[in-house]
């Protein structure tokens, strides 16, 4: 085995370099080392590229006194290279799953099954705050709680999903969107998070599923995936079309899945009384949210980073196979076509990708 | 029995008269009239005479074809003096107390308890789209829905607040708001509600509740209620001292008992990640939502008006006797000096009042 | 309109008579009276018949001071005929589904949607304590409360399994089971009540759904419509044949749906540490509770009669038409041939037979 | 440092002996050795001690191909004396209370909050398949998750009932039988158990606890300690006691704090229609469930080991002290006087005896 190995590494505003990194070790009893042998891209890896998150470089330069760049990516399978002399569910050999959220297990956040603000180095930090998966090897800390054993029956593009689309989808859209049997939801926004809450909202039989995009590509996959009602909002009056196919109720959940205030506005103009707003999207500035109108509603709003404690779940639905899941992996490429990779995903709309599979090993 | 009572009624913005009216009848088989014994005011009351709802002149003219204006008040308890043909968990010479909200207990969202947006001309009607309780006579619409049994064991104030203020507070602060034993709560404001959500939260044991207000007489009130620390948050920074009360974490849950901008922002910005913000007060305008800061935090916003579900469980927990609800009644008033309980009330800071109790009959 | 009907009159034990009684009229506001276009018969019917329920001569004479028989049934689709002056959400004409449980809507058991055990004369009472479904026409009680509006889009056998069925089915197996996506189900007894747990577990994506008889038609009938595995008890250990499928851990819900002994103990021999035992047979026999062994395994076990709270929501699920619910109609009779179909529903496995359905009008 | 402490070892049936044995050292790196302060007897012990647990000697022999007697003892406080290399949240000098439920964390038990059945070695094993807490020193797997830390403000008897007697009265007795304000609640059998359940019942503020037991001085203090009704059911007939406090429907909470079958047959017979029957006795014989009467009652009946996942909001209520629960600590004996304590515990009724406290060091 090499000392060094190929990795997509972010260095400052649109300045990532594919490049030869050393092969990460072991540094706390409970991590792993992974082989990476399938990852993908996420939109938050392009909000990095673009310069979103100065605080990756701060953060190492306080804690380190260097900065020599960090190797993206929070999703991926493998296979384990190596694991630390605390872990004792995983051993070398072990195919897995990564997951994007680590975990102590033991702080008080975590005793709530609120892994996305572990206190102690947990959370969200794998190409973030420590180097990621978009790499031959990554290292994976908490190894015990943020690895799962994935199934040789499960199909690998599936399983990739499972690193944070899916938990992400499945658990800040569908379960805090308390989505029901008989429900009527809309989903504005259908890019790899919002199709995620359309596939796994179906876990639980919503009568009616409303897909709100301004890209007709991707409401026609919507229509395949399971939508029982799509909306072109670019070409449609999104709120008034909502409230004609409800009746004039609204939904009982509309699920944010962009992070801007015009699909926010979106969501708390067509959400019932006694209804859910379940926030999905990454947002970059404030909204407006309408008190004077909704103070009255009995509305449930909630906002959230996964938690990535439905996985094993999740992981369990999905060998079931009933969903057409496998349908989201629109792009393969092989790891020498990283940087072609980021430009596919860059430009989705034009490229028709939902989400792009890189075949690392 | 006269055929006429004394009533205070809306007849426009700056315009109520206390003056004598027809007693109400029976119109519904569904209906109950009861002669009321003690009534009080409330803030929403204050609303409509500042001519905040002029909706209901316009709701009005358009089913009747006239104004006649409109009896106040959704709050109370009394006597049965009628009922109709289809009451079966009434009679004539019952005590009860009245639920400010009516329902029909059988549309679709009755059936999922949401009385507060029933379909069939129920939820929030008295005082607003028919007359109301400040009145020797009401006539309630679905009675056996919407009236309770009245024990002599419980103190007449307090059942008072059954009508509208401790289920409000339970419902909408403390149970939308998750209130857990060894919780941290912030609730900001404390008027009637704000007590209210200060006395009911006490049901579930928080180990911390923080009152906060600009009116050091109701924190001192609130103290002696079982907050265990205040805020007057016109000398001190709140959001810094919830903070450090906190150790930096923020409150499990944090209540807005007014409905104006500051205090949801004070909300917003002091619960803690996994935090529950519940907001009780009723607004004029929109309000700032920081989404950017708050989507990451795994947050639950919820508004709404009350269901009265809770009542009879808080009727039976009234009884029992263990809190200081009692205290909240500061001021008794005759029925004739109804327009002096309006003044007080209306000057609630400088005249020391939380609630007044007007003693009709 | 003539003024006497057919109906299906129980006598006694072992007598019951399809015979001439007297068109039912209104007698509380609250009652409409439908005319029936489709009924079915409940395995509780032939219990009746079997003289299980002596209670309901014995009510009737005490009550009336006669025994005039009582017209079985408790399910059906009709038309409204005429509704009581306090009946709002109805009207003649309308085409309706009746609910096999009245509720009153105002007791402290209806205000906690605990409709089983309504206080006021509800609960589960036609076709036993007041004149059932199986005639021309029936008077329903509480008519708001109990009456649900058929969509015309809805297959009209399927609508009939809303009366009781699928209720009970959703609420007293999976709802009370809690399944779960992902979950692992064993269900004991393939009857109707048995094979509703299994369609409507399917709302919410078990991976594995194991359903248990004695009776291989009814197994392949369950294996088309949706179970994992199936186990034949009478043939192979049951017990052990799940916890091989379960690779030893059992499984997180059990549901009971025979009623005797030795299928509750299949239940509670099977079930994972966690998980869930629902009984929904109705039991004639006290059981054996292997506390010993099961105090340490956080078990949750529920009894119950349906409240049929989810009849709307299962209605709308009905009407998106995924699950193959019509199949469970296995035969189609006239009304006249209500005998033959009370004999081919007594010899169920012979006949093949899961549901009969009787076209009334 | 010496090499050897003191410590109560089982070595069968009848047979435990007070002495010297080596003190024990890190094993794994999660692993933590405390230097026990205070400890105290459970029920549980003196049932090894009676010879009811024969599998702790067979499984040692099967591990370790020897039996060298057994540390009893899974409760208690103390100052952490070393920590393995993986354990992050205490070192040595901090002052904690032992869990006596040991987690892994990352097992499928464990990621559902199920620890007592934690999959990896963990769940209840201290004092039981390993030594434990009834010695100078302990060993504790899983450090991180099963240690608190203890706040200098927290009475330190109280903090010993966090080790087992509150978490189980709380988790078994009090969350799974759904305690809710204004409820009415029986609890049966008045030991430490029961008494942590009439304890932590209260922080969700029933407005009827009734304690049942055979013991006049246990009843007295549980009538100190909040029960509003005490029954002596070797003097009255519970159930007809029950019946009548409760206006003949039964109460909304049963709890189950004995073991045997007597008790359990008056929680079935005095729990209401939707209601909850919470068992924590530990069990040695099956009971007989009375399915004929209770299938149609909405019946929810629970059972379980304690999780310990509301030990650290328990911690947090008890500092705030509104709860009498340092009353529970009875008898203080110095560690050399173990015998008599266990003697004292052996026959708490004669010597009136709640929860005895060892103070080791």
């Amino acid at each position: 085995m090499s000392n060094t190995m190929k990795a997509m590494v972010y260095y400052g505003e649109n300045d990532i370099r594919f490049e030869e990194r050393p092969v990460p070790t072991i540094i706390e009893p409970t991590d792993a080392v992974i082989r990476i042998t399938k990852t993908t891209i996420c939109g938050t890896d392009l909000g990095i590229w673009k310069g979103k998150n100065p605080e990756i470089e701060a953060v190492a330069r306080q804690k380190t006194g260097e900065w020599k760049g960090r190797i993206l990516g929070h999703e991926g399978i493998g296979i384990v290279e190596e694991v630390g002399s605390a872990v004792k569910n995983f051993k070398k050999g072990d195919k897995v799953i990564v997951s994007c959220v680590s975990r102590c297990g033991s702080c008080e956040n975590c005793q709530k099954q609120l892994y996305a603000h572990c206190e102690k180095d947990g959370g969200w930090i794998m190409g973030y705050m420590i180097d990621g998966t978009q790499a031959e090897f990554v290292r994976t800390p908490f190894a015990d709680n943020s690895l799962y054993h994935l199934p040789d029956s499960l199909n690998t593009d599936v399983a990739v999903f499972l690193s944070d689309v899916l938990p992400t989808s499945h658990e800040i859209g569908v379960q805090y969107g308390n989505v029901k049997p008989g429900d009527s939801v809309a989903i504005v926004g259908t890019g790899p998070i919002g199709m995620g809450c359309l596939l796994t909202a179906q876990f639980y039989s919503p009568a009616t599923i409303i897909a709100i995009d301004m890209d007709d590509n991707r409401l026609t996959m919507a229509k395949e995936m399971g939508a029982t009602h799509t909306i072109n909002s670019s070409k449609e009056d999104a709120v008034a079309k909502v409230l004609e196919i409800t009746g004039g109720k609204g939904v009982d959940c509309a699920m944010e899945a962009v992070g801007i205030e015009p699909t926010w506005d979106i969501c708390q103009k067509v959400v019932k009384a006694g209804g859910h707003i379940a926030n999905v999207g990454v947002h970059g500035k404030s909204v407006n949210f309408e008190l004077e109108k909704l103070w009255i509603k009995n509305l449930t709003i909630t906002t959230g980073l996964v938690n990535a404690n439905t996985t094993g779940m999740l992981l369990k639905s999905c060998e079931s196979g009933k969903l057409p899941l496998a349908k989201m992996a629109t792009h393969h490429f092989k790891f020498a076509e990283m940087e072609k990779a980021y430009d596919v995903f860059k430009h989705a709309a034009e490229e028709k990708a939902m989400k792009v599979i890189i075949e690392v090993a």
